[in-house]
């Protein structure tokens, strides 16, 4: 296409990395926020790419993030668990910080947690499963998010669509990894939907009434439901317990009262949990990579797909053309540099 | 009603122990597996009672359970892993036997897992964490089992019917616990409905060409699908590769090629992890049991309940009157302790 610029990963990584530092971020947060972006947009995650950058350029100006945070790596207690005090900045940082004691935890022990408090949280959370497989780790997410699904069988907005994810190592191929929201869809597809003025499919939300809808705006208004009835209802309790109440951090009720709004990226902790597969594995038969290998060609065998396959089709596109952008997200990342977040 | 006896735990355990030790099962094997049986039956949770005594009794008649198999409990290697051999006995006594060291281990490390290998599992998960919720400690457990589930997009049975259970303790009260099926149902449900005559609910499996059907035998000889489309395929994968293929154990289809029927117990491994939420939460502000339950009052309060609430409330009335059996229940006690397994 006529319209479309191509860029490689460090340039578009630069090119987002000025408009935040421009916005007030150090650079330990503005580096890493951008490596996730760029990620987002390389991999065809429109959702988690520069449509992003409005929101944390809102949730700075709001004075809802600390823009000059360096986050803090305490103690080894000798415990399975790293903690990192993201000192109210944003999470990919903290994450970044205690990757390597993650990882060194799990090698050791066979089992770790890494527990980001008082983070802004901001990204998917692939980027953190993946960059565990990257180690030969089995890795495990979550975290809440904001309050706006209703409990199956409610009828409030009261669990965040709390997302979870999942990888394991496939070696130098793409990992097996998932990341999903624990709501039948995520509040950035129902927002996008907004955008094109389209309706939703039936059962992803109800109005502020707590009535079935299909209208965006009035989705957005009430609550989502969550996926899969009343056991993706109970994962999402599941995380509310552990990724905000366990670690000492806010659920997404209270991300959502101390903030007020769900424009702003949402404060609170995050859990990481990383296997190691050599050390669970230990002298009984058989490679479990080996053996994954054999589970895997048999789901691809029968014409079904791994998650996350599409994403990493573009990935490789990308790597190969580049990451693609039009001119009207050009446009965009200029008045971004430019002016900043619309008021 | 005329024909309901009641039994206390003690009585109606005592004689689940006298058909399942008249059947060949040594007394540690017997009493964890009557326990289980029994806690089912307390519980008002019908697929997990007195129902799968025949099963177990298939399951060593047919050579394919160990009945004097004492589990072993391998020595602490330094890692926040704690494995029990099952020696191919049933998973009950493994899981009792490794329970206290993976109590001890969770408190000391904050998290910790427990590995049992080579068991033939029996038992819903409940079982597992609830144990770990008495003790003060949230736990997460899962496993595979026999593959009769289909991943989404595909058309036949590859992975099992997986369940996976969480819990968190509750001081006093009846703990937060859910427990379910990574299918859209279990398979005890469709083997009801077979029993009962009734069809099955659109959308809970396809048939042995990979058409939907309603058919709950047609269903037994297809496949069953995963909850929640593609999400729960994916959850139900993440338990093939966690609790099979990483700690060294079996995968529902290797459990299902290696037994060549669904008739008899499974067998395979099981992976329950333990977190201490006092050592998670460590200096945090907030007592994350108190924060626990304002959420939890949050569902209640706009009329969702929680899960395991029935079955919570079928043990109370348990508790006050006895476990309630009709007289064709206690017949096939009788049954069963007279003749063993129909074969």
């Amino acid at each position: 296409m006529g319209d479309t610029t191509f860029f490689t990963v460090d340039e578009l990584t630069a090119r987002v990395e000025a408009i935040l530092a421009k916005a007030g971020l150090n650079a330990v947060q503005a580096g890493a926020v951008a490596r996730v972006v760029t990620a987002g947009e390389r991999d065809g995650a429109k959702s988690h790419g520069i449509y992003r950058i409005e929101g944390v350029l809102r949730t700075v100006a709001a004075g809802k993030v600390n823009p000059n945070a360096v986050p803090e790596l305490m103690a080894d207690d000798g415990t399975a668990i790293v903690r990192v005090d993201a000192q109210q900045g944003f999470s990919p940082p903290a994450f970044a910080l205690g990757l390597p004691a993650l990882a060194e935890r799990a090698r050791r022990l066979g089992l770790a947690a890494l527990v980001i408090n008082d983070c802004t949280h901001f990204s998917a959370l692939w980027p953190e499963v993946e960059a565990l497989t990257g180690q030969g780790l089995a890795g495990l997410a979550m975290c809440p998010s904001y309050s706006t699904v209703a409990p199956a069988g409610g009828n409030r907005a009261l669990l965040g669509t709390n997302p979870i994810a999942f990888g394991w190592p496939r070696g130098a191929g793409d990992p097996y990894v998932f990341d999903f929201a624990t709501s039948v869809a995520a509040r950035g597809e129902i927002e996008l939907k907004r955008r094109a003025g389209e309706r939703l499919p039936e059962g992803w939300a109800v109005d502020v009434d707590g009535q079935p809808t299909i209208d965006p705006e009035k989705a957005l208004g009430g609550a989502m439901l969550p996926f899969g009835g009343h056991k993706g209802s109970a994962i999402g309790t599941m995380i509310e317990l552990l990724a905000g109440i366990m670690i000492g951090d806010l659920t997404s009720r209270e991300a959502l009262d101390k903030l007020g709004t769900t424009t702003l990226a949402p404060m609170h902790g995050e859990l990481i949990l990383a296997f190691s597969p050599k050390i669970f594995a230990g002298n009984r038969a058989g490679d479990p990579f080996a053996r994954a290998e054999s589970l895997f060609d048999a789901i691809l065998g029968q014409g079904a797909r791994l998650p996350s396959q599409r994403r990493f089709m573009a990935r490789a596109r990308s790597k190969a053309e580049g990451i693609a952008l039009v001119s009207a997200e050009i446009a965009l990342l200029d008045r971004l540099l430019e002016n900043g977040a619309a008021t």
